[in-house]
Order: C-alpha cells, then structure tokens, then sequence
C-alpha cells in the first residue's frame, strides 16, 4: 500500500479511493508555488504581494506586546467576533472612511481579510450559485470561490475599474448573481480603483437586483495623494466591507475584519466559532492600540504611503528606461502593484523561466484569469514595487528586461 | 425592507429570500451562548473549557515577543504550512510522543487544532459521507462535522473510552465511515482516556476498513501521573493527529498542528492557502522557542500538571462531601474536566438557571449529545476544574449543592 493510497485494495466491501484523486481537485495559487521558486536569494522577486517589512512598526509592535502581556486576557481565549475594543476601534475607523454609522456589533475580526471573504462565502453560497468577479481576478477571492462551488462569472475592468455597465446589461437580460466581488480601490493585480460613479451605481444594482456587494479593501488607506477613495458602502447598504491590518501594520498580526448587516455579522461568528474557535486576543489587543493611537497611526500610514509613492516612480521610472514602447504600464496611484502588457505579444508564462535565470520574479497575468485559458492576459505581468527600495526595484527592471530581450532574440 | 432581508420583494425576476431563514441553519455552540451568561463577575463559571490563564507563562511570552520581534520576520507574512522552525520542533515532538518518525513535512500548522479539524473535514468529506463520534461529543467536532454536511454516528463511551467493540461490530455488519474522531485521552467532556488495547483495536480496524481516525489530542501532556498515554497514532498509519499549544502554553497563541500522510498536509495546506493565507509568524515564533526549550517546557507542563491535579483533587473532595451519594462522578486522572451524574434523575438544563442564580456555571449533559434529543445525557454536567484555584472550585460546588437542593424541594 502507497502512503497516497488510504483505502487498500483489500478493503472488504468498498472499492479502493486513492486519496490523492480525492484531493486532487483542491487548485493551489499559481502564485504561491512560484513564490517558492523565487524564494532563493539571489532573485529579486517582484511577484508576490508583500508589503515592506522594513516599515512596519516592530518597535511599537514589541511594545504594544509588552503592554498587553501585563494582563491574564493577552493569553487566555477570546471572543469569536472579536476583542470588544477592537471591534469599537475598527467601528470607528469604519465609520470615519464610509461616513455612515458602524457600530461594534457589525464587525466581526478574521484571521486577515481572507478568511473573512472565506467566512461570507461558506454562509452565503450553495453550489452552483452565481458570483461576479472581475477579470483579471484576485486569486484569493477566485480560490475561495471555487471552494465553495460557486459558478464565477468574469466582468472586465478598464482603467476606471469594474466595467459596472457590461454587468448592469448582464443583470438587465436575468444574470442573477448572489455576490459581486470587488477590490475596489488599487485592484490587486491590474492597480486601477473604480470610479466614484461606477460605485454609486454598482451599489443601486446591489438594492436593485438583490445582491450583496463584497468590497475588498486591504489597500484604501495607502493612496499616495493621501485621500484614500471614498467606499463602495458609502452609497448603499447592500455592502459587505472587507478591512485588514496586513498592509498598514504588519500581516503578522492576522487581523483582518468585515463589516456587514447584523445578520450575517452573527452568521459569520458562528461560522468561524468552528473554524477556529477565535483570533489572537494577544494580537488584536496590539492591533486596537496601534489604531487607536490616531495621530501615531495617520503619520504611520502616511510614511508608508510617501515611500511606497518613491518605489511605484523608480519602478515605473525603469520600465520606461528599460522597455520605452516595447511594453504598455499602467500608473501606480496606491497600492502595491503596477501591470505591464507587452506590445509585442510575449507569452509571459514563457518569459518567467527565463526571468528567473536573469534573478527577477514576477507573477504572468495569465495567473489571474478568472478560466485558466486566460489568453487575454497572456503578454501580461504583475509587479509588486513595495516590497524593495527604490535602486533594488531599479536593478529588478534591469534584469527583467534583459531577460525579455533574450527570449526576443 | 428590513436590514435582514438583503432582496427586495420587488427584485425583478427573483423571489425574496430573507437572508435571516438561509443563515438559520448554521448552528451556533450552546455552550458558547452559554459562556456569555456565565460571563458576570459574580458566576463561578465551571462551563467553560478555559485553561488557567494564571498558570500561562505570560513572561517568557513576552521575552520571546521582544526577541522575535528583531527580526522583519516576525512581521511578515509566512508560510502557509507553517514557519519551517516551528515545523521541525513539533515534528520532533510528534516523534517523542508517538515513537514513530514525524518530519517537519507531515505537520501543518493550523489556527488551534480547532482549525486542523475543520480542513481535515472540508479536505476529505463529501455531504453525507459517514463519520463516527463518541457520545457524548467533543462539540467543536460536531460543529465542523455539520457544517461539512456529513452524517454523524455515535458512538458510546464507557471509564475506558470509546466502545470499539461496538464500532467493530457495526463495520462488521457494513458501516463505512471515512472518518472516526475520537479526543483519545482526558475526553472533552467526558474526561475518560482511551485504553492502549482499544487504540491498538481501532487503529487496527483503519487499516482494515479504509478509515481515517482523527486522533484529538488537545490534553494528552496533562496526565496527572506525568506520563502521557501513548498516542493512537502509535499503532498505526490511518491515523491523524491533531496537537496544540492552547492548553499546554496559551491559546492566544493561536497554534495548533496536524500531523497527516504528506498527500492529505498537501490538501489541508492548500485549504488553509484560500482559508486565510497563513498563520501568524509571531506567535509561531514565540510558540517553536518555547517548545524547542526542552528543559523550560518540561518543566512548565510538570507545573500546570501538578497545580491541575490540585484543582481536581478540591473539586472532587467538594463534591463528595456536598453531594454524597446522590451524584456519580468521574475520578479525573488528567486534562481538565470532571463529569457528574445525578442519581436521582434531575434534569441539568433545569438546573442550569438556578445555578446561575445561586452565582455558579456549567454545561448540562445534554449539550454534547450527538443529536439534540440527547436523553442519556439529562442527568449529567460537565465540570472544568482547570479555570480556578482550589479555594474557588470548592465555593462553586457549594453553590452548585445548594442550588441542587433547591431544585429538589
């Protein structure tokens, strides 16, 4: 018997099921195997997602650690909804970006904004459901979705975002979605926020249509003009706002939070009661004292945010040098991503091996096509200007374009 | 329309569903609902599965907060499967306990074991796939076990842990589960540790049938006698083992771990990838520190194990002299719960709110009942001694006994 194989032959009365056909169908992120492959130190990886650790607050961390291990609750088990403090923190915050009234009753703190969209999704969906995504997708909402067997439909962004009317003339000939799933603002991975207008009215077909909108904001706050967009959930209540800590703090912390209608708030705790019991009351007590420490906070994000401005400019600054008319990019405004298209039709599947060798990483858009065909993205990369300094994104450019010149010659 | 009612009665196309009926179903623990009326200062709650949080090692926690936190590590993302350090120290503690070979790539560490159960249970259950579990039931288990839409069979429990004879009997007859959980040792709530010649027995019927067991060993290290009961998964390989660090260090650490053939870690690392990313690195961190301090861990279980047995030992002596011979009562040799049957038949859900009122908690027999009928388990409460110095469980069973005699007059 194979350590793959669970059931032997032998067993009386069923057939054998190998385990590994079994499990089989569990699709893995393209990204996070390759984020293996570019794990080695002498390549430059602008393919995963990772925020800067060199500015994360580790000090105040420690400090904020220190602090909250004074007391018996920092070790102890917690509320499934969350810590109480953190909840009315988060409430406020919430309140202050969507203008609307959150209370602490509905928040409920997730192990980040991932587990979150998996908790709306396993209350919400039944097999088969309908869900809206956009195209090219977040992996992580994508996966989330297949696990719960929803049938995921594609709308294309532009540069203002979703495509809202492609989905209204969807939704007008009977396309009855449960949810639509959205990163609204500096999209992982195409970088472009949806206009204020297209969110006015994605949140009347949400009331019109019946709905629910997740809007997935993990990168608001880090616009680099400083005015973080206005929510999704401020033009409609038919809104589920999904917030996390990971890109303004630090991912360590595993605080993540959706803010929804007190009945599925209360559906998602019982879920998660299952899943997990609840969060760290230690790392939600050190996440409620960094974000109610305001003035410190607001200079924080606002570092943040002027350096991730200096590394998007070196980054965009090289692939102008390095590539000039060879490759269309678009203009990083917030976040963490900026995505080229190669004008001449390189495959970039084909291109990353090669990059590799040359000692730069980057994900192939075709790795965020909602159907894994995904030929329209097939001459497009995503490259994530946050994780290094400005000369280090600079020498990353060089090698990429080197390495394209290779596999054009 | 109503805040619960997320589509409209106008909803072209579409019948109104109210989003309250469709989120009804998910079922929420009574034991945690119950945990919130046992949450005034003025109840001694013995309901709740609440380590003590005096004997938790805040200091040392927070030392290796401080030294962890030098390092961008501590702040970043990490590894979905777990960090590769705290990997390997529970591998190596997996070998001691188990005396067979466990590598670092045979552990994934999870959210609790809480969450290793609840990927297991996506990982490898189809709704209505059979899944055997004791009665009465660990009810995290039974949570998870519904939620994966499978069709739970019990299976009694006597002084020496599962009937296996019973379990035999029925795959005899065609029974074919695909899983079997069992808490093996210091049951949740029963209290009672499986016997080495039954967990030879149903090891041995795994192989056989082509079942996995989920071997739930959250207290095995708390033996009272110092020597823990040599795992189920020492007999043979259809056997999960699930660990954690919530009842041995804290369980705001948030770590647990599985323990599985390499094929089924792989499928519950690609699970836990859409779940929520990854754990934290910081408490992992601090958690592979402290288990890798052989000496210091040693030594701090060998102390919460003798203050437990102290606690124990009040509680017992409380009740015997309270409530003599109208009360059965488990002789705790581990773990953290006692187990009470009244011998005249009161029905402990009716007590529960006279308890309450006489300023003490606890959960009723019934409320680990496999199904909700649950009439074997009237008589019965579940007693945590874990939570409360002597002095303190001894007034809570004085409480207890007075709102027993109460009840009866």
């Amino acid at each position: 018997m194979t350590s793959t194989d669970l059931r032997p032959p032998t067993a009386p009365g069923t057939p054998p099921i190998a385990l590994a056909a079994r499990l089989g169908g569990i699709r893995g992120s393209a990204i996070r195997d390759l984020l293996t492959l570019t794990a080695h130190a002498d390549v430059l990886s602008l393919a995963g997602g990772l925020p800067a650790a060199d500015l994360m607050p580790r000090e105040r961390i420690a400090a904020a650690a220190e602090r909250a291990l004074r007391s018996p609750a920092a070790v102890q088990y917690s509320e499934t909804a969350g810590l109480a403090r953190l909840r009315e923190v988060v409430a406020a915050h919430e309140t202050g970006r969507t203008g609307r009234p959150v209370g602490a009753a509905d928040v409920v703190v997730t192990s980040g904004s991932q587990q979150a969209l998996d908790l709306v999704a396993r209350a919400l969906l039944d097999p088969g459901d309908a869900v809206a995504v956009e195209d090219p997708v977040y992996v992580g909402a994508l996966q989330v979705l297949q696990a719960a067997g929803a049938a995921v439909h594609p709308v294309p962004l532009d540069a203002d975002g979703m495509r809202v009317d492609l989905l209204a003339a969807r939704l007008e000939a009977g396309f009855r979605p449960r949810l639509v799933h959205t990163v609204s603002s500096f999209h992982n991975p195409r970088g472009v926020t949806m206009g204020q207008e297209r969110r006015r009215a994605l949140a009347g077909l949400a009331e019109r249509y019946g709905f629910l909108v997740v809007e997935d904001d993990p990168y608001g706050l880090l616009a680099f003009d400083g005015e973080p967009p206005r929510p999704l959930a401020a033009h409609g209540d038919h809104v589920v706002r999904l917030g996390s800590a990971s890109k303004v703090l630090a991912p360590s912390l595993r605080v993540g939070w959706l803010v929804a209608p007190p009945v599925l708030a209360a559906a998602v705790e019982r879920l998660k009661q299952s899943t997990d019991l609840c969060g760290s009351s230690l790392t939600q007590m050190i996440t409620a004292e960094l974000l109610a420490d305001e003035a410190w906070f607001a200079a924080h994000v606002d570092g943040v945010r002027r350096e991730n401005r200096g590394r998007a400019a070196a980054l965009t600054a090289a692939v102008d040098t390095e590539f000039g008319d060879s490759v269309t990019r678009s203009t990083p405004t917030g976040g963490m991503f900026c995505w080229l298209e190669f004008a001449d039709g390189t495959d970039t599947a084909e291109l990353l091996p090669r990059a590799l060798e040359h000692g730069v990483g980057f994900v192939p858009g075709s790795a965020f096509a909602v159907d894994t065909a995904g030929t329209d993205l097939r001459s497009a990369a995503r490259l994530c200007f946050a994780t290094y300094p400005p000369d280090v994104l600079t020498e990353a450019v060089r090698r990429l374009a080197r390495a394209a010149r290779r596999s054009n010659s």
